[in-house]
């Protein structure tokens, strides 16, 4: 296991620590919990507040993309594992200003029950809460089983226009209405070229040959749709790109964001070739990138591969992308 | 090799390909020359100016610093290969200003060679060149030998400096004389866990056991000083500013910046966990982190390590640290 840590088993806790530890004066542990992660800068009174929370593992997400203009929250559970229902209902309350929370997470089995429960907790003490749940791999279930579809790094997305939306002062019905426009819109899918290593097994929970790539794995290893001869940065981009536009159609003229995100282990620069090449497979047909990702947003820690994730933008959506955000991990403010 | 690309040949064009596509608002290609990068946006007519040059493989390092508070253009080489000095002049001419250009870059012999052609060049048509080379990896020589010292993650501090000063209108001479300033109290130490591949050789050149860190590897593979056994994030941490402070004393109530710098293959958790190990060391000798940097700012691709950057403060190194810079690959703006 080729990792700088001390004990695997205060991975997660440690990195919250080191968090904390740099970037004080814009993060803070609510009442202490490391579990609970909140805003410490100033926030506008009447806004409504946008949390969410999961497994560590795969930063910056989560909790790095709590800050002005994005999240107000998290809830932080160890490696690929949900936090449980009372640390997000603790989150939820700690983060309610008395406008409105919009859980907005990964459709995992785990966080999906749990962010339930939290928020049965949250309305019996009169918090008006909402739930949003993130599918954007379209490898992880066909077309017609939309809502079995996990969460990939579409969840920046996510976060970005509904944290956009409220700091606009959307209400909370208004930025659960453009965010669910937002993931209509949203489609991610990835490829894998090696493994990842949870630091308290020690060793990967599964391999990928030497000359193979699994199309389509999940963030924590789930298998993909289809496992590969290497294939270059071309036909890496183009399989990806393809699955992407089969089951979200684009056109010409089409506006779009779009992310190439590292998984972790692959360096900047194949990221900028796949960038390449994704921007000539939509210049071919006729759809313009108005904004682009290019780097490390979502990751499964030390695991090479990359994903694509493609929004299309209406002029709503791109004054929401292009809203100011600025958290530890994330800024789009340059000047 | 488990790397998304196209042909190995293409790897340093394709990249700068992307990077130009991405960021052409930012950066542009000289004479469409895409070895030779400036910036595309505004600059102060009066202004100093610095630039840099290097091998490919080590983004964001080196054009990645192009931009506002930062450098002013970059010769771009082939993978960990020095761009040669005739890239380097018609660089250096296409970013005078008329008021003198720094040439700031790495102590490696292809550079230094290339960089003093290059300036023999410019000087014949009459533009003011001044060359600094930085020195700051504390592995790569002893004390007595500091003129013999590689570049590493210290580079990205001697552009912040050199490049706010130049920002903030310092005369030629000026800049000059904070740079070699920031340099003297400038010191780093990595420890690398994986080798990296270079595109066109397709396998590691060298290898490092399992249950193995080589501390003091070079970002280009040069051999450390070293062989360990696998050591703890807090016994790495350690390890690396025991030496640091060995070859520059830090008394109580001396101010830092520091830089926890990521090889490229090391997930953001563990750099964490290492700023809070460097937190608690500086801490119980009383020395205080005015500035951090915590993440990818010099890489080797996809090697797995981790380096630490150590830069002593004064107040007039502290505005520069401080002092607004924004390139598409970093940004000290958040508000």
């Amino acid at each position: 296991m080729k990792k700088i840590i001390n004990e695997p088993e205060s991975f997660s806790r440690e990195t919250v620590e080191g968090i904390l530890l740099a970037h004080s004066d814009r993060l803070k542990a609510l009442e202490g919990d490391l579990q609970i992660i909140a805003r410490n800068d100033e926030v506008k009174p009447q806004k409504v507040s946008v949390v969410t929370g999961g497994g560590s593992g795969h930063l910056p997400v989560f909790l790095g993309y709590v800050g002005n203009g994005m999240l107000d929250g998290c809830a932080v559970g160890n490696v690929f594992a949900s936090p449980s229902a009372n640390k997000m209902f603790n989150m939820i309350k700690g983060c309610d200003y008395g406008n409105g929370v919009l859980c907005l997470y990964g459709n995992y089995g785990g966080d999906n029950m749990n962010f339930s429960m939290a928020c049965d907790m949250a309305e019996m003490e009169d918090i008006t809460v909402r739930q949003i749940r993130v599918k954007d791999d379209v490898a992880s279930a066909p077309a017609n089983e939309k809502d079995k579809r996990r969460a990939v790094a579409g969840l920046v997305y996510a976060w970005k226009i509904a944290g956009a939306a409220a700091d606009m002062m959307y209400s909370l019905d208004e930025v659960c209405q453009v965010t669910e426009k937002a993931l209509n819109n949203l489609r991610s899918m990835g490829v894998a070229l090696t493994p990842c290593i949870v630091p308290e097994a020690g060793k990967p929970t599964f391999s990928i040959g030497e000359d193979e790539m699994e199309v389509g794995m999940g963030i924590h290893g789930e298998p993909g749709i289809e496992v590969r001869n290497k294939m270059s940065a071309s036909e890496t981009v183009k399989v990806l790109l393809d699955k992407i536009t089969d089951d979200m159609p684009l056109e010409k003229g089409d506006e779009i964001a779009v992310m190439v995100n590292g998984l972790g282990g692959t360096p900047l620069e194949e990221l900028y070739i796949c960038f390449k090449e994704a921007h000539a497979y939509l210049e071919a047909i006729g759809v313009k990138i108005y904004s682009k990702y290019i780097g490390e947003y979502a990751t499964s820690m030390e695991m090479a591969g990359m994903s694509l994730s493609v929004l299309k933008l209406d002029d709503e959506l791109k004054d929401l992308v292009d809203y100011k955000a600025s958290t530890p991990f994330f800024t789009n403010i340059n000047k």
